[in-house]
C-alpha cells in the first residue's frame, strides 16, 4: 500500500539538507508507516498526500537545530514527522478555505474529492499527529505541540475573522503570522534543541531563531502571492487578495505612503472585479511597499542569525545560516 | 467575556446527573476558563458554542464511571472537559459536512459565519483539547485521547468515502459507528476508571461498557434521524438519507427482508427527489427494520449492563445503569 506523504525526492534544498538526508529519510519512513490506514477509501487519500511533499522546511529545521546542537536522536525523527503532519493538515484545510485547486503542481484533495473529505482528512492528520507525539512517552512534547498547534489555529481564525478589514494594522498582521506560521517553526527549533539536551537559555534562543525564520518566511510567501508566477510556485496565487486578507506590502501601501497612493490602493482593493493583483502591482512598486516587506523579512533573518550565535560554529549551524538566508532569497 | 461552552442548564438528564452536578459545574468552569480567547472575532465564536450545550453525555459518562469506581478527582474534571471539547469540535465540523443550519435549536456556526470559519473553529477546539489534556502531566491521557480521536476521524472519513454505497454491509456500518461514536464514549469510561485507580481488568470492562453504550446511542440516533420530529430533536433530520449514508434500519431493509421489500427500498433510495424519508418509513415499518435496529441497540445495552457488574453495587453504578437504559428509551 502506498500510504505515504513522500515518495519522491524533495523539490528544493536537497543539497543544503545533505547532512540530514538520512534523518529526513527516517522521517519519511515514519510518515509512511504511521499513515498506513487500511480503511476503505482512506488509503487512496493518504496516498495522494505524497504529491504535497514540499520543502520539508519544518522537519528540516527541527533536525538541523538538533544537528547544530550536537545530536540527532530517534525522538527528533518522530517529532519531525509530527510537525510535518500538522503542517500537512493545515495545508489540506487551507486549500478548502482558499478554494485552491492546485498545490505542488497537482490537484488538491478538495478539488478531487470535495470539501467534506478534505475537512475530515485534515482532522485525521491533526489527530494522528497528536497520537504520534504521545508515543514518545514524554508529556513535554505533547504540551509543546498541543500549544503551538492551538495558537496556529487561533491565528488562522483571527485572520479569517479579520477578512475584508481594510484597516488591519501592521501589529495585527504580525500577531496573525506569528501565530499561524511562526509558532510551528518556533516549536520545531525548540523541540530540536530540547531533545538534544540543551540548556533553557539555548532552547529559548533557538525558539526565537525558529520564530524569526517563520515570520520572515511568511512575509516572503505573502510577497510571492503578489508578484510570483503560478507555474513556478506550483500553486494558485493572488489568493490573499481574493480572500480579502491584507498582507504586509498592502498594509504598507495603505498606511505608510502618500495619501494619494493610499487612496488609489484602497480604491483598487474595494473595487469589484478579479484583477486586483495586476492593478496593484505598479502601485506597490511605486510606493516601495514590496521593498519594505523584503526589508522587514531581511531584518528578521538578521535577528535569527544573531540568535544562532548561542551555538558554537559547526557544519549544522552553517546550514541553519544558509537556510535562513534562503528563506528571503527564494524565487518560488 | 462570555467565552463559554455552557451558560445554561442541561436540557435533559439533570435529575439523573444530580450526584455529579458539582463535578459537571467544575467541568463547565474549566471549559469557560480555558476557552477564553481574546483574539478579535474569536471570542464571539466561542461564546456561540454555549448554545450547543446538549446532554453532556461524554463528560457525564466519564464522571459517573469515576463515581461508580469510588472517587472523582480533579484529573477527571479536566479530562471530562477534554472529551466534551473534542465532541464539540466534531459537531462543528459535522454541521459543515451535513450543511446543517440548526443545532440544539439555534443556528449553526456554519450558517451564521460560513464554512471557512467553522472549519477553523473545529480545528481550534481539537487542538485546544489536546493541549488541555497535556496539562495533566501524564502522557497516558494524551495517548488515549489522541488515539481515540484519531479513530473517530478515521471512522468519519470511512463513512464519507462510503457515501452512496447502497451495498454497505452491516459489518461495515458497525465498523464505522464503532470508530466515529463508540470510540469516544469508550475513551470516556476508560479514563474515568483509570484515573480512579482501577485494575486493568476493571478498566477493560468499563471501556467495553462505554463502547457498547456508544454503539447503542448511535443506532438510536440513526433511528431518530428516520422517525424523529425536528422540533423535538432541535436539529435537522433526514440528513443521513440526504448524504446517502446507509444506517442500520436501511441496511436491514435492503439486505435482510424479502426480495420485493428490498427492491422497493432500493428503488426509493436511488430515485431522484428529496422525500425519501417519508417514502421509506412505511417500508421500514412493514419490514420490521426499525424494530430490528431497536433490538440491536437493546442487545448492546444488555451487554453494557453485564460489564457494569465488575463494580460493586453503588449509587454511581445505579446511575450508569439508568443512563444505559435511557440511551435506547429516549424520544428525542
Amino acid at each position: 500500500m502506498k500510504s505515504t506523504l513522500a515518495p519522491a525526492q524533495p523539490r528544493t534544498s536537497a543539497s543544503l539538507f545533505a547532512p540530514i538526508a538520512a534523518d529526513l529519510d527516517e522521517v519519511e519512513r515514519i510518515l509512511r508507516q504511521t499513515l498506513n490506514n487500511a480503511r476503505p477509501g482512506v488509503d487512496r487519500l493518504l496516498a495522494h498526500l505524497a504529491h504535497y511533499k514540499g520543502k520539508r522546511l519544518r522537519p528540516a529545521l527541527l533536525l538541523l537545530t538538533a544537528l547544530a546542537c550536537g545530536k540527532v536522536t530517534s525522538a527528533h525523527h518522530l517529532l519531525a514527522a509530527v510537525v510535518e503532519m500538522i503542517h500537512t493538515a493545515t495545508l489540506v484545510h487551507d486549500d478548502v478555505l482558499d478554494s485552491a485547486s492546485v498545490r505542488r503542481h497537482v490537484s488538491t484533495v478538495n478539488s478531487l474529492w470535495g470539501n467534506q473529505t478534505s475537512i475530515l482528512l485534515g482532522d485525521y492528520l491533526f489527530t494522528h499527529a497528536f497520537h504520534l507525539s504521545s508515543t514518545l512517552d514524554d508529556v513535554r512534547a505533547c504540551r509543546i505541540i498541543g500549544e503551538a498547534t492551538n495558537r496556529l489555529c487561533a491565528g488562522e481564525l483571527q485572520q479569517i475573522c479579520g477578512r475584508g478589514n481594510i484597516d488591519l494594522s501592521e501589529d495585527e498582521y504580525f500577531a496573525i503570522i506569528d501565530a499561524k506560521t511562526a509558532e510551528l517553526t518556533a516549536c520545531s527549533s525548540k523541540l530540536g534543541a530540547m531533545y538534544a539536551g540543551m540548556s533553557d537559555e539555548v532552547i529559548d534562543r533557538m525558539t526565537n531563531f525558529g520564530r524569526s525564520l517563520g515570520l520572515a518566511f511568511q512575509i516572503a510567501d505573502d510577497v510571492l502571492d503578489l508578484i510570483g508566477e503560478e507555474t513556478l510556485a506550483g500553486k494558485s496565487l493572488g489568493t490573499d487578495l481574493e480572500q480579502q486578507k491584507l498582507t504586509l506590502p498592502i498594509i504598507h501601501l495603505l498606511q505608510s505612503t502618500s495619501p494619494e497612493q493610499a487612496r488609489r490602493g484602497r480604491s483598487i482593493l474595494t473595487a469589484a472585479g478579479n484583477h486586483k493583483r495586476e492593478a496593484l502591482l505598479p502601485e506597490l512598486h511605486a510606493a516601495g511597499s514590496l521593498e519594505y516587506a523584503r526589508q522587514r523579512a531581511e531584518g528578521l533573518v538578521s535577528s535569527a542569525l544573531a540568535d544562532l550565535e548561542c551555538l558554537p560554529p559547526s557544519p549544522g549551524r552553517s546550514i541553519l545560516e544558509a537556510l535562513a538566508d534562503r528563506v528571503v532569497h527564494r524565487d518560488h
